[in-house]
């Protein structure tokens, strides 16, 4: 049991992911054979319920892409119970001090690095040999950083132990500087995604963002090595327009 | 209640659709925002049972595209309830004869066109008021061609009234001529085209065919008018290994 | 393991039922707490598939009402689970002939009766000890007569012998006759309803009709014995509108 | 996007609802034919779960009636996501300070307001175009009024910028006074509810409460604008039952 | 692409298996640990229905265990998609006549040795490259013989090619001869096992039987080579007394 | 409305229970027969989401066994739903403190004794006259002692007004000792057992732990009386195995 995004991070290398929205396991296999590093379940705004989760994180498990979960909140129920089900790692909305930090952590690892419940049954299944301390090692604690009191609050977050990486969420994040909802902003945005990548290079933590195919090489210049390029919902829709256009062309 | 392929074909247009195989109503929702004229809830060999046609029949009758169900077989029970659930047509496999022909015009039709069975209540939601007339005048009945049987039978069974369009199965239809089951062949492949469009023709039928972008544009002027060019399982890798190529290039 | 309609009708006394179109078994079990005869799970035209029939079957099982089921077709695969499931008689739709009701018998008894396949899972654990023997008395045949043909074919179709019961869908029968798919109708339909009565005073069969509360005493009158008055859906559009209408009284 | 309650209480007007307790969809589309302003899925008491709740928001939503859920607790997770399912309302159970009301109002609002998280999947899908600034204004917040420690906290809470109603929740509220869980009753409870409205008064924040038809003239007489008189459960058991009785009368 | 059980039986080995009656996946890939041969995902008299028993097919796909569907009946829709959804053979109830048995074939082989329908999407990606001909290799079509009219024309039935084994439904069997539906019985059953057993042994075809721990050795016996010893839902009332009366004695 | 468990812990007897890790509202009903005192339906390391625990709790409560749930977490949402579904018990995980005990009998217990929410639909279906004072002596409140710290406090956890029984989890206490997570084990464990029981005898509260069939003598004799010997996870896989065993030996 070991987590393969530990080791491109390892190797300085970075990870491109994609992001599941819909609650369909077929769609999420489909998207396990492209090729993405990683492919994040979501809980929050994907329409993922825990029953449904378990079959994302089986089918993405069942491909060569890490199964992560955006879980709702910073909840211990939920994370321990999608790590039961065999997430190698969660991402974990609105994190704002350290001591939500910690909370997340806690969450992730089994005593005594944490409060994590035993109870394993799929993940066990999935895994292989499941064991405490390598679960602690392979299973990645990934705070959000999405409202300018994480980004003023930086320095203590990551000085948390057991954080790996943290995710931006860049229309949140906006939002908190009376920015648009967008993937990418001007103004004090700019400064804050410096402000992220300055501590977690000083921290030894890999920063990870949401983005798009249009974004990413500019947030691979600015220093992020989690990079989420693709959804499902969006793959879906520019796949099938671009279908039609192609199928239709001359036609119109 | 009208059905907008109708206005299509009587303008003598061609009508381009996408094919449902995914079980997930959110990208069903998704694939009618993308301008297909109709989709087509494939329950053959798509993953939708049931209920969960009825959720993906109602999804593409929110949108501007028109909801097609290919059902399992040619059965009268299973008919009756998608258009129950609101379809606007029924696409039938394995037709090879006129009594198979007959027994789906049947299926599809209130009395004294057919012996369909009363009862739309989720159609009726979905399409306003319900009449039996305009329901037998709106309701596509369309079946499969795709045996060497069929094609020998084709101008038995586009004899029987009732039938407003074909679809060619390339695969399956490949099959009985013992080549592979592609989306093209040459061969008898190439003559049993012919005949089908021509007896379309003479009859006064549209004829319909499972393509792709690639074959579209031959299907059209081979004389097809209801082309599909797109799947939503097909659409979703083809885009996100688009987005995943544009979003990681330069840096692999 | 008894069947209270049959006392009911050794009685001479009227069945009256009600109708379940929702797929919700907790409204299942409110329904059955209204004090209907037998409550009918309806999978030709209602929501429910056959998980869903499951849990509605178990629903009214545990109710005072006797679980029946209107089959999606006359098909003995799906007779053969509903009554597994519990089902204490089952409703055929567009029995037609004398071998079209023969082969809803043979569905639904035991050889040497019938065909039906041993295996009550769930219809065990519902009534207790199940039996072949019993289980053949127990279980009510109920042929749909809803066609010009089937009241052609009336006494043949009564002469079969393990029928129960027939069930008449007035919409389907008026629209053979060229009327509107109505509860009620003149012209050919009172003589219609006239055959069947006569035709199953002669055979010893009970005669049953889809009804409403208007019609029902009309139809009892006319000699019908199972006379369904209500259904889930109309019920719960009656109910909110009076309680709407009785809490706004005054206001508006 | 615009929410027609604020319309009804600008207009000092009383808005009347329903209430959805059970999980079938269709069972909601057709309470949103009946005409009730609104329509509230109850995640607290009633039995959907989170997908279940999405396909009721949105089958509400197609109606005229508004779209509201009681969330199950005062948990922002669980109250970002019916927001982002396209719910118009949220009415949280048990709301006793004013930091547990500024909490729910926080949960609603994107910032600057507060601090809902961005991604409105099926929320844009049915209101159109989504804006912060526009949700903001059009989601409201409704604390539940439902104990003692409440209604003794009343000012604090209605002080809470954002609340934009207050529902009393009558049971649970009379327990608190040591009466029984009933819609009405005297002692302390009639106190309780004379506090609540000249507070909300005072405060310009629409009373609500949860009542059914023979209270609702007394609650609106006593001052308030939002009266839920029906539920699903009980509307189906009263239809069913007025429709039984109408069907056997004479019979029995 | 291979079938494990045609090894077995050229070996001349016995094949045993388990029976799946519940609807629960993990309950299905738990029965997979234990190290049955097949494990038949019964449709007929179990739980499952399509969706779950796509669920189930690919939870055995995963194990050990070879993944055999029971059909609810002979019908070429739902073979087909079982077949799709990755069951490597079909177990089919109630086969009487020859003309049954090559339905039976035609519904699970591809042209030209029958007319399966080319769309395997789950089977494809659980068993790798999936080709017409190897499918057509791998896939075992079992007729079940329980009836005497079965046994009658066995030679007939089993003189269809492509028949590769048969299975007895013992208490369906025995109900036709007048006989308690049991697993074994005396008097006229014997004889039809042993007619059962020297056909196939002339025709080459494997024969297989439902039965229990206690039957095994008296089938094997007899010469039968397919035995289903265990069903999910005894093993679970059986595991389960057993640990408590190991955990309670001395306390009782 | 009474809880048999009260009835066995007043005769100081022993409550044997099972564990329901599967979704199958079947395989409860199984395990309902078997004559376990409780079953419990393990929200946090099983399978079941809220819907399939109110199927679970329904089938457990129409057995002779009393339905426990064990929440997913310390929380008054989820502790009230399960109530209403019926659930006769909660077992609530990691409860640490006083404040935590005191906050799980608040979820438990209408006003006066706490703060549930009145809302029963379910659970009064399934129980009968539903009461708050007969409801707040029925229901169990069981906190998890399953870490030192709890240990550490038991005495003051224990001194909660409310606190009907606790549970040991082992595994997770094991854990807080760094001791591997058994359902045994040897050190710090063993006297923290002592602690444990040597408290709940003092304050008059049911030790509960978590064991197997060959721990249950020794728990017993350690003087827990609330022992939970199986699961229906274990139960179906040494079931099956059991069986396949019998059913080969002498063949292999």
């Amino acid at each position: 049991m070991e987590n393969p995004l530990k080791r491109i991070w390892q190797g300085s290398g970075t990870a491109h992911g994609g992001w599941l929205s819909l609650r369909d396991d077929f769609a999420a296999s489909v998207m396990g054979d492209v090729g993405f590093d990683y492919l994040v379940v979501d809980m929050q705004h994907g329409l993922a319920d825990y029953t449904q989760a378990t079959r994302l994180i089986q089918a993405v498990g069942h491909s060569d892409s890490v199964p992560l979960v955006r879980v709702p909140w910073n909840d211990p129920a939920i994370i321990g119970r999608v790590l039961d089900a065999g997430a190698l790692g969660i991402i974990v909305p609105m994190v704002n001090s350290a001591e939500e930090a910690a909370a997340a952590v806690r969450a992730c690892r089994y005593a005594p690095d944490g409060a994590r419940s035993w109870g394993p049954l799929l993940a066990a299944r999935l895994h292989g040999a499941y064991e405490t301390a390598a679960a602690n090692d392979s299973v990645l604690c990934i705070p959000m950083i999405e409202t300018a009191a994480a980004v003023a609050a930086i320095d203590d977050i990551l000085a948390v132990p057991g954080i790996d990486a943290i995710y931006v969420g860049p229309a949140d994040l906006s939002l908190t500087y009376e920015l648009p909802p967008a993937g990418d902003n001007d103004g004090p945005f700019v400064g804050a995604l410096e402000t992220i990548i300055d501590a977690c290079i000083s921290h030894g933590v890999v920063p990870g963002i949401h983005a798009n195919p249009m974004l990413a090489a500019k947030r691979r210049d600015q220093g992020f090595r989690m990079v989420t390029v693709s959804s499902d919902d969006q793959a879906l829709v520019q796949g099938a327009a671009a279908m039609l256009r192609a199928g239709t062309v001359g036609d119109l």
